[in-house]
């Protein structure tokens, strides 16, 4: 199995994954496919879905004489008539539903790779909601012996160890984090369908965090018996990366159809609300009047036409940068899930979503309502706005929120406040809360489409921080009618204000204190002649920065780096490289995950990162792809995209 | 023309609108057609996407020698192949475009005639959202002058006079109200390009509301140069009843592809984030490397696809009575939108909303965000608490937000409570505000689906509306580690819990002491047997109100009719209709719309009413389908659907 990260937003991300039958992108859906009843089959899916990999189930091949015999003379694929990647279910779920089944553990692992599945899963104990916590526990010892036994006799095929543990954080975690240690290839999150049947979402937030904070991060994560797209992209932003559906079917023989916002009864439609070419060639009253079958297997198709393009929808915005967007939209179409959204804003939750943020995006940061102002890249500038940036004086002049970037809207009293001021720091009391003008075009600060009322819990929110970061400081309001303050305070000093921008990047960027190492000597400033914006930035004659101009932070040049490198003992932005990946990297090449031997905490994805060797020698500068907890437990895929290099 | 409403919400309607071509259901979406390139034909659209209308533009085709030919001798249906309706458009935004060009208003206006235009417009005065109030006076004066002119030649084609204003509410409003009396068929609103292009929603909002104001309700209503689905739902739910959209091709032809939420540059997609049959046949990949007439043909189909899914959509929504759900979900996603929501909370633009809001919905109220407590139906029902509703005691007991419905939830406490006390009136402290314990069934209090964590700013509007209930009453407030409340205050009496419901919600769908009426006498009430709720209420043995288990509101039944009708004076609940309907109504049939005399203004949406003739005699009970404003201006459909009548 090769499983690696490609592109990625929030927790979630884009990936390869290699099976003997093919590779595909994930996240990814699997039909569920009955082997006694297709209604549509795999092939077909392949063709007008673009069904990549499905699911079938292993106990009901091997309950029934022929299939169990077609099954392991020629195998699942040709059973199902399907050349890609077929995962395969054990009986779990139909223990849950029919009590005790007839089934030994090791017998139906190996009964699944006799037939040649590609992934293969343990007879996990499915613990249900209700559980107490001794029959959780219980239920994820079980799941952990079966686990260790399976792992030994899963052969070439890739064996799914399915997490276990309730509704209880810990035991969820504690069962991942051993499973994990099983070193099995694929990790299901189980016991989720009863949550999902009743809209408990806030619970199966918590169960998929707890769970994926247990988890390897390099392994794919599934979660076992989602098939509604309602909350796909709520799972992939929490880092699940497979769905497997028998929704599309189950729901189509109850005349269901599936939409992003929920599920709507063909009897309650007085019209098709739908593009799919299903609802664009027929039209409500027409579908009603089909025969049950007909009618089955287009509401079917329907379904699957809506689910594959729910997955597109996510690829899409991992690509964007705009997953949030995505999740919170859908939340707001379903109050339960709005209510799920709130689980996120712990502390606890906040800091380990921060983790696999990326540092800027490609689209800029769109309000949807109240939850925006959680989103984990807030959380983190709120941070850094504590923990990283210098304010250049006591004195504070207070903008309000106005046009952006700041810095050429209120260009004209900017400058008439600098002429003859300059002990001062200019805010803008923005919906994001305070921001440094020199930040101003900093992403996602410069980078956001916010409606002139905000709602008033991100206002209360806002609030704190603008009086947290105000405290103790001489603060002047400024207002419109206002033309010049008048406060004879402020100090008169010359002041150079791309040096105060490009000292404020440099710290909120690569940490506290970056700029007093950076910009110590002569400092040369290059600026675009077109748009009179900071472009390069010279230090004693080296290039040091250079600045981006979609997002406002710098681009790190071999001149920046080797004083970084100096200044800043390891391990501090570093990504350190084994031996043998030396030769590679000082030609150029990317870092792979399995050459890092080890790496800064505090680097997130995008950031900037000088890559050393074992003894701290700075070969390259390059930006990274993964985070540190990625980086040492991907064994396949890029870590850093080098830039420059040392000859 | 005919022109009526079959179905209804917000102040959005699904009607049936008929012209010579033929009939077609409202709201719709008319491609633009350029007579001189066709990327897609009319007959092909209306195959493939359900086109039913088409605009096409006069002043193109009178300008070329060979197409004006062509078209007078033909007429404009067969110059485009199209056997629908045609509307055809003047030249004004083509003079906005490009200045002055030459036209004369009456002569372009005999063109269209002459062409055979199902709907021909006016040459209006296109008035720019930055005109002075000078100039926008001026350009709604010159439209005025052209419309009365243009009507007199307009012949058996259907006039379209477009409202202009500019920016100016007044102006607008004044425009809209002198238009409608020189009794046009049609009603665009015109100049709201310019808003569109720079979404300037809130402005738009302000635009359609005003001319709406003014606009007579019976007219077809058309938001001039609007192609963009994301605004349709909006539009709709203030009365839009047309959209035209040349975007389709525009945008198409700069690879811009329509979503309901916005606009994406196809450049920007890693994959095609839609189920429409261009998106599930093609990858983005694929769609990249068409040669550029394929891409903009497929990308115009799939910007056709999505408006006419959304146009769907939104009918199907105002037939569910979620459109307000569809509305906000829009908005959520488009922060522009969401400003421009705020527009609709002011006092005047709610009372107007309010008149157009039916009474109940087939659908629970979902809530999206902070915008769905601002709701027409939640400003109606926290008016009528105030002005209809009285509390049966001084003493309130007050419980917390629970399962619903709410007496069903916290039976055994309330059962106690009346077994000990009974001069007490229970409230639910809900999220919808407080909420009489009686009234726990009534729509939208038992049918409403909220999270568990509301938004701080519907929780202080629900604190204050809870505030003035509770403001000089004995409060009494119940959590649940209370038994039982042991409070000497409240009076031990015997009281009949289903007649404080019954009397309750009397009071709230018929009017202050409509209970002190109906009730008098001796009250019997049969309840279902299998769900133990009341069904039908007899009084002095007559059947005077049935209970509908789905929105817990009454049916009105003849004997309760005639107390009514007693008891409360002309006109009252009233819809008074002409002598000519009398032997109809008699027989049980519906009353239209041109039959309607006059109409007791509170009267509201599928309103239970009392149908009297001129001499206030009481002839039949039924449901109400229009409101006052509408039933005394629609010339067709039906006013009053007739449930029993007096034999």
């Amino acid at each position: 199995m090769n499983f690696e990260i490609k592109n990625r937003d929030a927790a979630g991300r884009i990936c390869r994954f290699t099976t003997k039958h093919g590779s595909i992108t994930t996240p990814n859906l699997m039909p569920v496919i009955n082997p006694n009843k297709m209604i549509i089959t795999p092939k077909e899916m392949k063709k007008k879905f673009g069904t990549e990999i499905v699911i079938t189930n292993s106990y009901i091949i091997k309950k029934d004489d022929k299939l169990k015999e077609e099954a392991l003379k020629n195998g699942v694929h040709k059973l199902i008539d399907f050349d890609g990647p077929i995962m395969t279910d054990s009986g779990t779920f139909q223990s849950y539903v029919y009590g005790d089944i007839d089934l030994e553990p090791l017998e139906i692992v190996k009964f699944q790779k006799d037939i040649g599945s590609d992934i293969g899963t343990i007879l996990d104990v499915f613990g249900k909601p209700d559980q107490t916590r001794k029959e959780a526990q219980f239920s994820i010892d079980e799941t952990l012996k079966r686990a260790k036994k399976s792992n030994k006799i899963k052969g070439e095929m890739l064996l799914a160890c399915t997490v276990q543990g309730s509704i209880y954080p810990d035991l969820r975690k504690k069962c991942a984090s051993d499973l994990s240690k099983v070193k099995g290839d694929f990790y299901p999150i189980g016991g989720v369908v009863p949550l999902m049947e009743n809209q408990k979402y806030s619970d199966l937030v918590n169960v998929i965090i707890s769970s994926k904070k247990g988890l390897n991060p390099s392994k794919p994560v599934h979660l076992f018996g989602a098939g509604h797209p309602l909350i796909f992209p709520l799972a992939v932003a929490l880092g699940c990366d497979f769905f497997d559906s028998s929704a599309y079917v189950k729901y189509a023989k109850d005349d269901r159809m599936i939409f992003p916002w929920g599920t709507e009864k063909l009897e309650d439609l007085s019209e098709l609300p739908c593009s799919c070419p299903v609802c664009s060639r027929l039209t409500s009253e027409e579908l009603k009047k089909f025969d049950e079958k007909d009618r089955t297997l287009e509401i079917a198709k329907h379904n699957l036409y809506i689910s594959f393009a729910e997955i597109k929808k996510i690829r899409n915005a991992i690509s964007q940068g705009s997953l949030w967007e995505l999740v919170e939209r859908r939340a707001n179409s379903n109050p339960y899930l709005l209510e799920a959204l709130k689980v996120l804003r712990s502390k606890e939750n906040k800091i380990w979503l921060e983790q696999f943020e990326p540092i800027s995006k490609n689209k800029a940061l769109f309000y949807t309502g109240s939850q925006t102002i959680h989103r984990p890249i807030i959380y983190r500038v709120h941070n850094r706005l504590f923990s990283r940036y210098k304010p250049s004086s006591k004195n504070i002049v207070v903008f309000p929120e106005g046009g952006k970037p700041y810095s050429t809207y209120y260009k004209k009293y900017i400058k008439e406040l600098f002429n003859k001021y300059s002990d001062l720091n200019i805010i803008i009391d923005s919906f994001l809360g305070p921001i440094p003008l020199e930040l101003d075009e900093m992403y996602p600060f410069g980078q956001s489409v916010y409606p002139y009322m905000v709602d008033k819990e991100s206002e209360e929110l806002v609030t704190k921080i603008y009086d947290k970061f105000t405290k103790n400081k001489n603060v002047f309001c400024w207002t419109k009618n206002q033309q010049l303050l008048d406060i004879e305070e402020l100090k008169v000093k010359n002041v150079n204000f791309d040096l105060v921008r490009i000292s404020a990047i440099s710290d909120m960027q690569f940490g506290k204190s970056a700029s007093n190492k950076l910009l110590r000597g002569d400092i040369k400033i290059v600026k675009s002649k077109k748009t009179q914006k900071i472009r390069n930035i010279y230090c004693n004659g080296k290039h040091i920065l250079s600045m981006r101009a979609h997002d406002g932070m710098f681009t790190l040049k071999i001149g920046g780096a080797k004083i970084l490198h100096e200044e800043f003992k390891s391990p501090l932005l570093r990504v350190v490289i084994t031996k043998d990946a030396v030769p590679f990297v000082k030609n150029g090449k990317s870092v792979f995950t399995k050459f890092v031997k080890d790496c800064d905490s505090n680097l997130r994805p995008y950031d900037e990162c000088l890559v050393v060797d074992e003894q701290d020698n700075l070969l390259a500068i390059g930006r990274c792809i993964l985070n540190k907890l990625e980086m040492l437990s991907f064994e396949y895929g890029m870590a850093v995209k080098i830039r420059e290099y040392i000859k």
